[in-house]
């Protein structure tokens, strides 16, 4: 098992990802928030402990977020292995990491624990099953503050009782285009979804890359809650697979193979550009016009992130960057 | 020696081709706009005998328009054979026309005759040397309608005397992007001289592509006519080179490649968009940036006009022909 987004490619289709996250914490200690330097250090030793605990179940490095350079932080954002928050705000915090970086347990974050697992595709049971294993781990070494009532107790009380969030990325290009997004985003939010950008809340939908996940965690079973998010989800891939059935093939041939064209020639590309042409390529290849095997739109897309590209490349100006960026891409293709 | 178009893309440069025309007419004989039936027949045989006689010194094919399809006689116009007013009126006239098309004399266009030779490049006295020796030649078996004081007769006034146009197309894709052109053809005009599209009078620029032309017939020399035309034209094709060393290279490189991109890669192509393009490869083999012997940008421009495209690819609709002409392009590069 290789991270998600090198997976994907070889599967292809609407859904890019499936996530699950749990909030937990430990019963009798304050939150993150309320937390001093001695009570974090206590957090961290003991989730270190319980982690590896329970390496034979799962490989996890712990790693302090004080060794790793503040661009690596933000390039970890753009891979998805923490959350924007954790990125902002992780100073003397720490994470457990699996190599694949797959999984991820984001340790002071809102919540004292955070297990995250991303899975290629639609795996959203898949995902589920390594989350439950880790908490059902960690349970047993850390004795989660659960009420019997309410369920996992979090800080923010619309993450009480699961303190799940599972979602999925869906690449919506042809729904986007006929301005559907804002109608199926209204329908979500009646039956407690949300539609969001690629990064999660607040986060700009990157050409047509959607998240949508549940919010709804007290009242319903984790079962329940990732059964009704597969079910819509499943609805608007419908939806997006019939409306991609409705376009011209010759117009839907030049719009994917002019993007081609640019990825393979531009010397100067734009952050925003460029996913704009990736959106357009994996249309393509899911829409069998572009048959070249080689072709891996979304490990491009991860991979050509700002601080991905930073990382690989030196690139000190938005120009630099954006050179640096197309230099990258033609590689690639 | 092959047509000039395709002769030019070896040599490369900002001019393109050069041009050389004689308006002549017949002593004792009307304007063609005057003529009926039998005087335009008589005329014809006239003009035949006289180029068969000289068929030691040139070959010509002896055509008669007639004979000619619709599409084909458009298409001879897009290859600079013919001029558009010919096109238009030609209606049992002829040509006599040599193989590889670079000399054409039309027959019963505004004048009895219109010699014109087309060359390659930066070649006006080569063309008319060859213009100068079929107008001798011609000369001694028909007799030109000639005064002392005036020079030749011709119908328009505005060609008395030489009877000359000389015009040298230029690519000048960076003083057109800098707004100079109307500048250049305001100069040009003080001196007699007069800038055009690319399909001569009345006809749009077509992507940077400008002819410049004498119009001055009248007490001045066929040969001074032509030296002051080459003066001028080499001060622009300085403008254009210095305009050209000013450009950043980054973004330079970016745009030509973008557009060899949308080339090779497009489906659907308006002529509009694709000379455009072919402007900017054409910059981008001039100047370096392009490096693959095999990409002829003036062949191409030519080869993909409507008419010329027509003739080669079944396509009815603008749609099928925007269509053709992206699968030609991508067949030849």
């Amino acid at each position: 098992m290789s991270c998600w987004y090198k997976d994907y490619d070889a599967l292809g289709g609407i859904v890019i990802s499936s996530r699950i996250r749990l909030a937990r914490n430990l019963s009798n200690m304050p939150f993150p928030r309320r937390m001093d330097a001695q009570m974090l250090r206590t957090l961290k030793e003991r989730v270190k402990v319980a982690v590896d605990k329970m390496q034979d179940k799962v490989m996890l490095k712990f790693i302090e977020m004080n060794d790793i350079p503040e661009n690596e932080i933000k390039a970890m954002v753009e891979r998805h292995v923490i959350s924007p928050d954790f990125a902002n705000s992780c100073r003397d915090r720490a994470i457990a990491l699996s190599n694949d970086e797959n999984i991820s347990i984001m340790i002071g974050e809102e919540d004292h624990i955070r297990i995250q697992v991303i899975s290629a595709g639609n795996s959203l049971d898949k995902a589920y099953e390594i989350a439950d294993m880790i908490d059902v781990a960690l349970n047993e070494s850390l004795g989660f503050a659960f009420d019997s009532k309410l369920g996992y107790l979090t800080e923010c009380p619309t993450n009480i009782g699961t303190g799940l969030r599972a979602s999925l990325m869906l690449h919506l290009p042809v729904c986007e285009s006929r301005g559907e997004i804002n109608m199926i985003s209204d329908a979500a939010s009646k039956i407690g979804l949300t539609v969001r950008g690629m990064y999660g809340e607040g986060s700009k939908a990157s050409a047509s890359f959607y998240q949508i996940s549940n919010q709804i965690t007290l009242g319903i079973s984790e079962k329940n809650a990732i059964e009704n998010l597969k079910v819509i989800a499943q609805q608007i891939v419908e939806r997006e697979k019939s409306a991609r059935a409705d376009i011209d093939k010759l117009n839907l041939m030049d719009t994917v193979f002019r993007s081609l064209g640019a990825l393979k020639y531009a010397r100067i590309m734009s952050s925003d550009e460029f996913t704009k042409h990736i959106s357009m390529i994996k249309l393509g290849v899911d829409e069998g016009i572009i048959e070249n095997n080689n072709i891996k739109p979304v490990e491009l897309l991860i991979s050509a992130q700002p601080y991905m590209l930073m990382k690989n490349h030196i690139a000190i100006t938005p120009l630099e960057r954006d050179e640096a960026r197309a230099t990258m891409i033609r590689g690639l293709l």
